[in-house]
């Protein structure tokens, strides 16, 4: 690839120019902001204004909506010898090629799965999608030349292509991101009138579920929009379970309303019906044919829906890919004197140990700390020994 | 404080003490369970089995349900000065308190917030409250002498006491714990079954919702019972807002449905009442006294609820609880060779600059990842031109 174009200079849009700028590629930038499009420019993003002439590629960096127009307009001017966007969203694009009459073998849909927490062409970064995944959408009409260069665009990029179907990409990032995130908005929109006492006693667990609903609302209520379907139905699945949840809650806080004894009690309310049938309840998400209505008690319904998180959670891959749960994990406690995480991985790195991820509990008010080291599993050992032999306080 | 009992030795139990006993306080130690007993002492938390004349201070850490009968037995048995537990819940005890006949003056309820993914007395650690907040609930009958006996406790312990009414706790860690915890468990659970093209778009959004999914379904199980109403409470509003977000993405969704053009269409299509009314409405949450029933469009709901949650993420303090907003970040590239974290923390200790915080973006498959540093405010730009003249790239 020699020549590229990119319409749109937001934070994508600018990433994806810098990225090609950096390796050489003439980048030629577009936008209806000429805000933006300065901003790009003067950061080394590329030329501004399209040529006469056909690039090699045109990458359309518009938010979802526009992007059949974009595209449209583009091909009826011959802009490109191919062209690709990086919508997040991919089935809407597809249907307005089709509906627009775009040349659908020179046509591929992108998305780079990278982002940050603010957005603008001033955010943008060359290794923005470094190591990332980048969805590939071909269909059966796309060409193989198209294909190519969008695969030249994600290695010049540093990304990884993962090739899915258009409509299983919007289902994908419903589930995987786009729900999370209102998930978490809508638990942060709880905390808004908490009480000093309430945010006093929060801890890792809250701010973790809430830190990206810290997100900037103008950027999602687009991303959510151009996806609303698949992301409402993950949610009606979502709210469904909640609504169980919800029903055993309430059960059990009649059963112990009153009560002074032990949880047994509860349970002798709850536990009406035999075990055989709650389970295959339980497993098949179904009641078995025949079978009478089956009332599953309150607290196996509420473990129910605990286990299928632990299921679910385990799903996410960590770091490289692999499950989370693969890492050890080395626990050390720590004061708040500068240098001292310093010294910590200095330790850790003479043990030639990498450390894949770490966590860091807060101590409010204290001037002590614990640092939960993430290793391979086979370092785990070797490493809280090294560690506790050089004076470091290893929780085992 | 010179004796001190505990009885039920789980990592609460366990943990206070072995801190207690390290703080030179003599312990006696019980727990219905002989192994949890025998592994309690073995780990240094104190004696097996409660002596005949009265401690200083008895701590029951037995699960909720158990709290009111175990007090009773105890203060029948006349087995010490004062009494508190450390029960996550607080009202329940309180009452069966008053329900049981137990002597509300030498007794006083609390709550340290202090935990692990895992449980049982291996776990348990004399530094497990260290700056940690201990919530303590007083009543009009606590006497002064148990008052003190509690607050010298947590001052053994290292913890913050926080002085909070029960059912004011009950419904503050429903809302900052409890709920969050389940909100986490259901949106894993929605990843169950997802597709492995899904899962391996996950980035760290949806892995930190997830996180706390992880918990123990068996712990969890008990907590959520003891505070079932409080944590339905806290769902049923959340539920309200779950319903108004799936119902506005419906109708984008109908109103995007087979629409070629731009964003802009949908929003003429759902901005059928005055900005004056939307307002109003918005702002105080119902509609104002004499006008028509106002229909808020739909993108205007969608961007309400995620305004609300930068509202009430930004509520929800830092480290030192500090509002997590007022850090400043400088995110650094690194690679993933053993000991360049070690590099990245020497070099920001000889700035002379604390880490407050930090988090790492992951490159899954590749070599280079982001490091963002949260530091003082007034410290981010000095660290930043520090890092960069020494060679480490700083995104700015």
């Amino acid at each position: 690839m020699r020549t590229a174009a990119v319409i749109g200079t937001g934070l994508i849009g600018t990433s994806v120019a810098l990225a090609l700028s950096r390796r050489g590629v003439e980048v030629y930038l577009d936008d209806l902001s000429e805000t933006n499009l300065k901003t790009a420019a003067s950061l080394g993003a590329g030329i501004t204004g399209l040529p006469e002439g056909p690039v090699d590629l045109l990458i359309v960096a518009v938010p979802p909506g526009y992007v059949g127009a974009t595209l449209a307009d583009a091909q009826r001017r011959g802009l490109a010898r191919a062209y690709t966007d990086v919508a997040s969203v991919k089935n809407a694009p597809q249907r307005e090629v089709v509906s627009q009459g775009i040349d659908p073998s020179s046509y591929l849909g992108g998305h780079p799965l990278a982002g940050r927490e603010r957005s603008g062409p001033l955010m943008g970064r060359a290794d923005l999608f470094e190591g990332r995944p980048w969805v590939l959408t071909p269909t059966s009409a796309t060409g193989r030349d198209a294909l190519n260069r969008v695969l030249e665009l994600i290695s010049l990029c540093g990304a990884v292509p993962v090739v899915m179907d258009a409509a299983d990409h919007d289902r994908a990032v419903a589930l995987i991101s786009h729900a999370p995130h209102l998930v978490s908005s809508l638990m942060a929109a709880r905390l808004e009138h908490a009480s000093e006492d309430a945010a006093r006693v929060a801890g890792t667990g809250v701010r973790d579920v809430t830190r990206i609903a810290a997100g900037d609302p103008a950027l999602w209520e687009e991303i959510l929009t151009s996806n609303a379907e698949a992301v409402a139905d993950v949610l009606d699945e979502y709210a469904a379970d909640l609504a169980g949840v919800i029903s055993a809650l309430r059960e059990l806080a009649a059963a112990g309303a009153g009560e002074t004894g032990t949880i047994d009690a509860v349970e002798t309310v709850t536990r009406t019906v035999t075990q055989a049938v709650t389970q295959a309840v339980t497993q098949t998400g179904r009641e078995p044919h025949g079978a009478e209505p089956a009332v599953v008690p309150a607290r196996d319904r509420l473990v129910d829906l605990l286990r299928r998180g632990n299921a679910g959670q385990s799903r996410i891959p960590g770091k490289h890919g692999a499950p989370r749960a693969a890492w050890g994990s080395v626990p050390i406690v720590i004061s708040d004197a500068p240098g001292e995480l310093a010294r910590l991985f200095a330790a850790a790195g003479a043990a030639g140990v990498n450390i894949e991820d770490l966590r860091i509990e807060h101590s409010p008010g204290k001037a002590v700390g614990l640092v939960i080291l993430q290793v391979a599993p086979e370092a785990a050992e070797s490493l809280a020994v090294h560690l506790g032999e050089r004076g470091w306080t290893v929780q085992r």
